[in-house]
C-alpha cells in the first residue's frame, strides 16, 4: 500500500471522550491501514493512553508534547491564537510545516477552522474554507457545502463551493460526474435571495463549460433522495439544514423506540434485534458520526471528528484523512483556481 | 355549540385528490362538528360528489358554483387574478364578503397566499402574511413562522411572525404561555446574519416588555425537541427547514421499512404490526397531513389543507378553520399592531 508512508497528525486532547477514545481509535486506525500516527497533547497523559493499550514502544505512534487545551469555552476565533501550546494549535502548525500529511481534531469546530485558515491557510485564490459534512441518502451520502463555516457569503464563495465539493465528491466520494445542486426554495431559476439568483447564475455558466455537472436548484427534501450529490450553499443555511436534518433523526429514533416499548411485551425478541439495528440507523443518520467532516479550501487536509466520537468514529475520521491525502482534491482545486474566480480586482484586494 | 351557526369555505375543487376527497372530508367535518359548508367549485362535479355520499339535500351544505381551476401549473403570482372564476378565488372573494367565517384550500400554496392577500386582504399594519406550519416536537408541536411565504425579509417582519406566532399558538394550539426562540445559527446573540442580530435585538425588546415570551436563538434540531413553540425565521430560511425535516422523515422511513423487510421472516406478525404504526408515525412526522398550515396576518382565517389531504386529512384542517375562527388571534393582533411596528415614516408609506 502506497499508505506505508503516511502520517497522521491527532489532535489527542480535544473531544468529549479525550484522550481516552481518541488514542485508541488512532491506535486501531494506525494499525489497520499501516499509517504513522502523532498524538499531540499532555506527554504524561498520553503515554498512560499508550501504556492502557499496550503500545508504549509501536514503532508507528509518536508524541509531540503541547500543553493546553482548547474546549467548548474557548472563543473560536480566538482559540487557536491564545492557546498557543494548545494540542490543536500544535497539530495545525506540524501540518502547516510538512511534519505530517494531515491533522484530525475532534475539538471546538469554529476553532478548528479559525485555526486551519490562520495556521494552515487557505489555498491560494479561496476566499473561504468550507465545512462539508456527508449527509444520508441511502448510497454515497450527499456531501453539503458550506455546512457551517461561513454565514454570509457572496456569489463567488458559492462558486467556490460548488468546484471544490464537486472535486471531493469525485475524488473521496467515488462518485464519477457528481451531480451540484444549488439549494433554494423552489426548482424555478428565478427562485430564492438576491444570493441565490447570482449563485445561479455563475454556476450555470460553469455547467455549461463542462467544469462541473449542475443540475440546477434543489430543495431541502432533495437532500436525502439520492437526486443530487454535492448541495451548495451559504454557511448559515447549511447549519439550519444540518441542524434539522439531526433533530429529525433524533425525533424519530425517540418515537421509534417508544413504539417499540409500547409493544415489547408481544415481541420483546424481535424488538430487542430491532432496538439493536435502530443504533445502526442512528449512526447512519448522524452525519458526523460516520467518519469526520472535511474542511475545504485549507491548503492540507483538515479533518474535524465529531465531537462526542469514540474510538470507533475517531477511527473513521482517521480513515477518512487517510483517502482525503490519497486524493487530489487539494490539487485539483489549484489547478482549476482561475475557473473559481470573479476576477474582480476589488475582491483580489480583501483576498488572502 | 356555539360552532352551530359557523360557515366554512371550502375550494372543492383544488388539491391531487379534488373534489371527491375533498367533498367527502368536508362533509364529515360538518357532520361531526356541527357547522355549514359551502363548497365552491363546478357545480355539476360537485353534485355528483354530493349524490355519492347521500347528501343532496343536507341542510348543513350549499354550493357556490365555480368554473375554473387552478392548479400547480399557473403561476402562483397571478393566478387568482388570470383566473377569477376559479374555485379558489371564489372562496377568497367569499371570505372578503363575510359570506363565511374562513376559507380552507388544498390548492397551490403560493397562489393561495397571494390569493389571500391580494382579495382578503392583510391586516392593517402587517407587512407580509406568514405560512406558519406545525412540526412535531413530541407534544402540542412547534410552531415556524414563516414556512416559506416572503423569502427576504426586515426584521420588522420577523418581529411581526413572532408575535403573530406567539399570539396563535396561546390561542389555537393551547400553549399558555409560548416560547418564541429566534431561528440562529448559535445560541449566542451574536450569531447569524445581519438580519439575524437586528431582530434578535427587536424580540428581546419586546420579551423585555413583557408582550411575548422570547427565549432566544434556537437552532435547527431545537424545533423537534420541545425546547421552544414558536420558531421564528424568513421564509427562505423556513422553506429549507421544513423541506430537510420532510426529507429527513421520508427517509428515515424508508430505510426503516427496509430495515424491517430484511427481519419479516423472523417476526413478520410482529414486523406487520410495526408497518401499520408506522404509518401513523409517518403522519405525525408530515406536520401538512395533521391538519393544515394557518396564512397569518391576513384578515380572515384561511388554512391551507396538504395538496395531496384525503378525506381525513381535509377534515382535520376544516376543524383547524374553526379552532381558528372559535380563537381571537386575529383581533388580538389587530389590538397589539402597534407593539408590532417600528414606526418608521419611510416603511409606513410601503406599508399595505
Amino acid at each position: 500500500m502506497s499508505n506505508a508512508k503516511l502520517k497522521i497528525i491527532v489532535d489527542a486532547m480535544s473531544g468529549d471522550n479525550a484522550p481516552g477514545e481518541i488514542v485508541k481509535g488512532a491506535l486501531s486506525a494506525a494499525q489497520e491501514f499501516g499509517v504513522d500516527i502523532v498524538l499531540v497533547g499532555q506527554e504524561d497523559a498520553l503515554q498512560s493512553c499508550l501504556r492502557e493499550n499496550g503500545a508504549v514502544n509501536a514503532p508507528y505512534v509518536s508524541i509531540q508534547n503541547a500543553t493546553e487545551i482548547i474546549d467548548m469555552h474557548d472563543d473560536p476565533s480566538t482559540a487557536t491564537r491564545r492557546k498557543g501550546d494548545s494540542s490543536m494549535s500544535v497539530a495545525l502548525r506540524m501540518l502547516r510545516d510538512g511534519e505530517g500529511d494531515a491533522a484530525v481534531s475532534a475539538g471546538n469546530t469554529g476553532a478548528l477552522l479559525t485555526g486551519a485558515t490562520l495556521i494552515v491557510k487557505r489555498i491560494r485564490g479561496i476566499r473561504r474554507a468550507a465545512f462539508a459534512p456527508v449527509l444520508p441518502n441511502g448510497g454515497a451520502g450527499t456531501l453539503l457545502i458550506d455546512g457551517g463555516a461561513s454565514v454570509e457569503c457572496t456569489p463567488e464563495y458559492l462558486l467556490q463551493f460548488a468546484f471544490m465539493g464537486s472535486f471531493y465528491a469525485k475524488q473521496v466520494m467515488g462518485c464519477p460526474q457528481p451531480r451540484v445542486g444549488l439549494l433554494n426554495n423552489g426548482s424555478e431559476e428565478s427562485k430564492g435571495t438576491e444570493l441565490c439568483r447570482t449563485s445561479y447564475a455563475l454556476l450555470r455558466q460553469a455547467g455549461d463549460a463542462g467544469r462541473i455537472n449542475f443540475i440546477g436548484n434543489v430543495e431541502g427534501n432533495d437532500v436525502f433522495s439520492g437526486a443530487v450529490d454535492v448541495v451548495v450553499t451559504d454557511g448559515f443555511t447549511g447549519n439550519i439544514l444540518l441542524k434539522t436534518a439531526e433533530g429529525m433523526g433524533a425525533f424519530f429514533l425517540q418515537q421509534i423506540r417508544r413504539l417499540l416499548a409500547s409493544q415489547s411485551t408481544g415481541a420483546s425478541e424481535s424488538g430487542a434485534a430491532l432496538k439493536q439495528q435502530l443504533s445502526g440507523l442512528r449512526r447512519a443518520v448522524d452525519a458526523n458520526e460516520v467518519g469526520g467532516t472535511a474542511f475545504l479550501g485549507i491548503r492540507r487536509p483538515v479533518i474535524k471528528a465529531h465531537g462526542g466520537a469514540d474510538a470507533r468514529a475517531f477511527r473513521s475520521s482517521v480513515k477518512q484523512a487517510i483517502t482525503f491525502v490519497n486524493a487530489d482534491v487539494i490539487q485539483e482545486i489549484e489547478e482549476n483556481i482561475s475557473y473559481m474566480r470573479l476576477h474582480d480586482p476589488a475582491a483580489d484586494q480583501t483576498g488572502e
